[in-house]
């Protein structure tokens, strides 16, 4: 009887994946998510008609304060989904990983074959006290936004304690800063396409003590989609598709002070561990992890949350370069991550599907390759952590 | 095979299902979930345990405007699911109505057993500027919104054209308002509990021509949540779960000019035909309909568009009574629809399910019971027609 089940549930495959340069764009929100569209659909290379989509998710938080209610449906109906189910996902700076495992679940559940996720964000069209605004709604509004806590106090406060506990100081943020910028430089599609060397990077102006900013990740506009399908449709539209090999998800109290503790994320745990369950591999499975480091201190917590590194030595793990392309023991971030490829909200979470998926295809720019590269991993985070939703994909099926 | 994976596929029940009374509530947005939520678990007779929510759905368009983003883990971190893989779904009026698509969806997949799927609105602490803007956000922005186009004006053209093409005047449209003022006056949990005469509903102020105040739903907060579960867990929540039969959705463009007809919403069509597909039953199946009455004529239009009339016989079946409880063919808006009930937009979707949920359960105040009701159908929309999700729902397992 298990075994019947097993047979006729549906394997997911990752079948074409797009997105526009992360910045400060010129296209609205219309232009930018039919630029990612376009890319993703252009990319899959066998049979596809966008009227055989089945079904819509299309993660953001603000739009760019645009057009906030039904947006979803705009944007299908500019991409010639028209008619299409959609809706918007919303769950702050992880809005595009709820919508990836909402678009997983549709196909799983029998109800699709074809289905679209995606994420935009246009942040650069709102004034800076909007923008504030919109970026502060994330965190929690009673106790800390109308207290005057954003997010760098809030992972300011995080660092603070991290550095308290354990063997760890700046120098080993300065090292994330370092790697990341390195892989951004690579990455034409990223925000910020330059290298920093580590004087710099340890010497940049104040932000929210200890975090300068060099830790904080750049206000990007930037759209990013991903085409999933069914293993009986998957087959006839590429020869490489990416298996959704797990998929975990959770959620965590938004203030910081009814956690109890400050250095790692419960959401980030436990998205982590059903993901991984759910796909029968190790963290050292992993060839390469999209982590969510909106600061400098999230990517050194996520190594730890996420399995890369011991409780306590995700600071070490930064310090040995562990997480370079083709030198330490995982490729984290090889796409420059948030803090040098863009952090555009909505559209972090499905960008990070896009990196993974040029990634084990072998599809990058041949110095940004991740040799060999069998099995990604994506970690989205809402928040300081009130949201989380972790993938596994590989070369193989499931 | 086919009998095969027939036998495979997961039946989905309604198991609980509870609201806050709507209107102007003195409770914030977690104390109006709270209540809802507790409502709901609470209607659960038999085994729950609130541990053991799999996945959870929340619909919103703008939650008051208080906390915007990650404000669905906030929600759930204060009704005891903290934890729980929780998102924000919002397609403007329409949110839960897809919020409830997707926690189907989620235990169709196999992924989760049950699933919590609601939603809320707190439009009463909002300045009328901003409650104007918010309810102006879910109309298509570019060329309606920022022309001066707001809702009301959407709905009169509509209303202009409907009389211009058919057998229909404003008179059709008040005995819509008459219906559903009786039947919400007999609904502790409407917003406005007391009904209208002919003549004083015949004679309202004029608020976008054809439309009078008696035409418009009130601007109500509330919240409403509904729990679902996997055929072989329903069976020992409930001896008497409520199925879902069917479930279709579909978008359409968000502006009016760009649609050939604006007498008859095609996603409503196109949702309503999948719907009924699936449940294999027919709009004279239906024993009791909750349709998205934002204006009058849109529940003419949701009669024709559903089914229950023919194409311009809208009017004629609201003349006639059709749809008045335990007199017409079908009882349209028992509850009092979001004309009489009440319309905290986010909270409008799940809150029908909520009715026809007690109504098929015997469980509503009996004045307002409809007889023998057996099978049940949920129409939800977004904007003017950008976006629609409909339910069937039936005593007997599909």
């Amino acid at each position: 009887m298990l075994a019947l089940v097993a047979w006729v549930m549906v394997d997911v495959a990752v079948v074409g994946a797009g997105q526009t340069r992360y910045g400060n764009h010129a296209l609205g929100l219309k232009g930018m998510w039919a630029e990612a569209a376009r890319s993703a659909f252009s990319s899959i290379d066998g049979d596809f008609d966008v009227k055989s989509v089945d079904e819509a998710y299309i993660g953001s938080l603000a739009f760019g304060g645009a057009q906030l209610g039904n947006t979803a449906a705009l944007l299908t109906e500019h991409s010639d989904m028209e008619g299409v189910p959609v809706r918007r996902v919303e769950n702050a700076c992880a809005s595009s990983g709820f919508a990836f495992r909402d678009a997983w679940m549709a196909i799983k559940s029998g109800q699709a074959d074809i289905v679209v996720a995606g994420g935009i964000e246009k942040m650069n069209d709102l004034t800076p006290e909007r923008r504030r605004y919109w970026l502060g709604v994330s965190g929690d509004t009673e106790w800390e936004r109308l207290a005057g806590l954003t997010f760098p106090g809030t992972y300011a406060l995080m660092a603070r304690r991290y550095f308290h506990e354990f063997d760890a100081s700046h120098d080993d943020l300065v090292h994330v800063t370092v790697k990341n910028h390195l892989h951004g430089s690579l990455n034409p599609l990223a925000h910020i396409q330059k290298e920093v060397s580590f004087e710099k990077a340890a010497s940049g102006f104040m932000v929210a003590d200890p975090l300068t900013l060099y830790d904080c990740c750049p206000t990007s506009d930037g759209a990013s989609c991903v085409v999933l399908a069914a293993d009986h449709v998957a087959k006839r539209m590429t020869d490489t598709p990416v298996w959704v090999r797990g998929s975990g998800a959770a959620s965590d109290h938004l203030a910081l002070h009814d956690r109890p503790s400050i250095t790692q994320l419960k959401a980030t745990q436990t998205a982590g561990r059903k993901a991984y369950e759910m796909a029968n591999l190790k963290p050292r499975d992993i060839d390469i992890a999209e982590v969510h480091d909106c600061f400098t201190i999230a990517e050194v917590l996520a190594t730890e949350d996420l399995g890369f590194a011991e409780r306590g030595h995700g600071g070490r793990f930064a310090r040995e370069g562990q997480g370079v392309i083709n030198q330490g023991s995982v490729a984290v971030n090889a796409s420059g991550g948030l803090k040098s490829k863009g952090h555009p909200l909505g559209a972090t979470g499905t960008g990070q599907v896009v990196e993974v998926f040029k990634q084990l295809r072998g599809q990058v720019e041949s110095q940004r390759q991740v040799k060999d590269a069998e099995v990604g991993l994506t970690h989205n985070v809402g928040g300081s952590g009130a949201t989380c939703a972790v993938h596994v994909f590989g070369r193989d099926r499931p």
